[in-house]
């Protein structure tokens, strides 16, 4: 992260014409991404969404209000143009990736679908580990592979993710991580009532019985025995991000947990990340705090698929215009009051 | 404002491709405009945003880190492109009037900046009313104009300020409508320190105790006492807004408290205000409670201009087209689960 281009931008902000501070987070936003970027004119013109989707073996244990075979069907939604994130990413102008990395069942060919299918689904880490190590290391690299297919024309990185299933599996994850009790991580998710979300917690703390004796081997190790198909995606997505200098808008609960486990896996990866949102689900709000992160939007939002990184986008753009735009003190021939 | 069109949105928002609810406050959003626009299909393509500026009689007791002149100068920044809210408003294709309804300088002719002023700014209401009522009227119509001026290509309404000392007009009238004491609602404005800041609540209550028999003639009358021409101006607008149809984006502290006066003025015009921000004035989140206002953004701004509802409009626009564009679960063939 480049410390010269953050003192200019700093600088810039103080010469603009307003009092110093008075567009809050929106000054805030612009130095961050003119530091990232490094550059004096922050640019996010170019954004890259990729929607990782997968199926989870937990579901086996009756965790979602949702069949599983939604997992598909929003698939042929997105790229159908008829999902929420389909909608954000045209009228965002952005580049939008749809990637299957493990649905229960095999789906025709569908146009603007990438088929990277690892397995029909994780295995159920109620019963065992959610994945084998190689699976993990390749779902990574689906990721890793799609931040690189379009490295020279990405200014800013959205992943999102569809799983039906995937609060429970983000949530054992998180719990894992966090070393916390998934009562305070887990939550309806798409809908699930009360005694729907006793049985969630009930299940996630019988897997992390069942795997306590390896948690403590790393968090790559974790995101093997709980993670996702998608979820390990979206990991290996964000530590190529940081690795090649991408700033990374962060979505919520799930997209904030893989940020998590990257962070875990690479420390100080987190310094290419915003944090877009702060969503419904009760857990989000625990990892961010163990991000130090502070979202930008409380929109009570709880879909998930990059959507609300991507409502984000446009106070990140105008945060980048008016930095680069507004007239300074000088120009504008104003006096800068006696502060 | 229109039950049919809101039980029309409020079941569409149940058929699109997502877990109800999931959108959160972007199906309220929805739902409102679709419902103040009486239309099936919420559209702001239209944005008409205008700032009113004026100088403030206040000045006089040194209740600002800047000096009167910026006023003038802003005008002429706001014309030039230079000013955040000319950059958004260029962004969003906003429709942007400037008008200067009463600067303490006479101003040159500037293009693009109508030159409505109805006085050298109002009188020091520390030492007698702000204005006469035949100014407050006079100011209240420039507002109405600019509404009307537009209106058939008008779908959102947005009226921003500028005037050195405005946030202490804006804390006395909120002091006087909410019967509290100013120290409940006046903040460091542009940035006065705790000195500053003090002094400035000992200015307002000397002003409410000067005016204290006058302070029951209701709100017209304590608009002329203790107002300010441009925030006049913004009650007209929203008065008018809300008698036309013409659903209205709130800014921040200055806009609540013209907001504010308009209600009382005339009980249910509310109705049409949507709330952008909270900004970083502490006064801010006292006046929206007094008008039950839930804010969509925290972005810790404060620098008037319309700056803050601008910042909102993309959220309210993909409000209208994830309503509009999203494919329903019977178009895209998908379960809606067991819920």
């Amino acid at each position: 992260v480049d410390k010269t281009h953050e003192q200019q931008a700093l600088a810039r902000q103080q010469q603009l014409t307003k009092p110093p501070g008075s567009l809050g987070q929106l000054e805030n936003l612009a130095v961050k991404i003119a530091s990232l970027q490094a550059s004096e004119i922050p640019d996010l013109t170019h954004v890259h969404i990729t929607v990782y989707a997968a199926d989870h073996g937990v579901m086996a244990e009756g965790v979602s209000a949702f069949p599983q075979s939604v997992t598909a069907a929003m698939i042929r939604n997105f790229a159908n143009g008829g999902a929420a994130i389909s909608v954000l990413a045209q009228e965002l102008t952005a580049k939008l990736d749809v990637i299957n990395v493990g649905t229960v069942d095999t789906l025709e060919d569908i146009p603007g679908v990438f088929d990277k299918r690892i397995d029909a689904g994780t295995a159920n880490f109620c019963q065992g580990p959610a994945m084998t190590e190689q699976q993990c290391q390749q779902a990574i690299l689906v990721g890793r592979d799609n931040v690189l297919s379009d490295i020279d024309n990405t200014q800013l990185y959205i992943a999102g993710e569809m799983g039906i299933g995937n609060t429970s599996t983000a949530s054992a994850l998180a719990s894992a991580l966090l070393k916390c009790d998934p009562i305070d991580v887990v939550g309806p998710g798409t809908g699930l009532d009360k005694q729907g979300i006793q049985h969630k917690v009930t299940v996630i703390q019988h897997a992390l019985e069942l795997h306590q004796s390896e948690l403590n081997d790393g968090p790559l190790s974790t995101l093997t025995l709980l993670g996702g198909f998608e979820i390990a995606a979206m990991v290996g997505a964000y530590l190529t991000c940081a690795k090649q200098g991408i700033p990374v808008l962060i979505d919520g609960f799930i997209s904030t947990v893989a940020a998590l486990t990257a962070e875990r896996m690479q420390p100080g990866c987190k310094d290419w990340f915003i944090y877009s949102h702060q969503s419904a689900e009760p857990g989000h709000k625990v990892v961010l705090n163990a991000l130090d992160a502070k979202p930008l939007l409380q929109l009570d939002m709880r879909l998930g698929e990059g959507s609300g990184a991507a409502v984000a986008v446009p106070l990140l753009r105008q945060a980048c215009l008016l930095h680069n735009g507004m007239a300074t003190f000088e120009q504008a021939n104003i006096s800068k009051g006696d502060t």
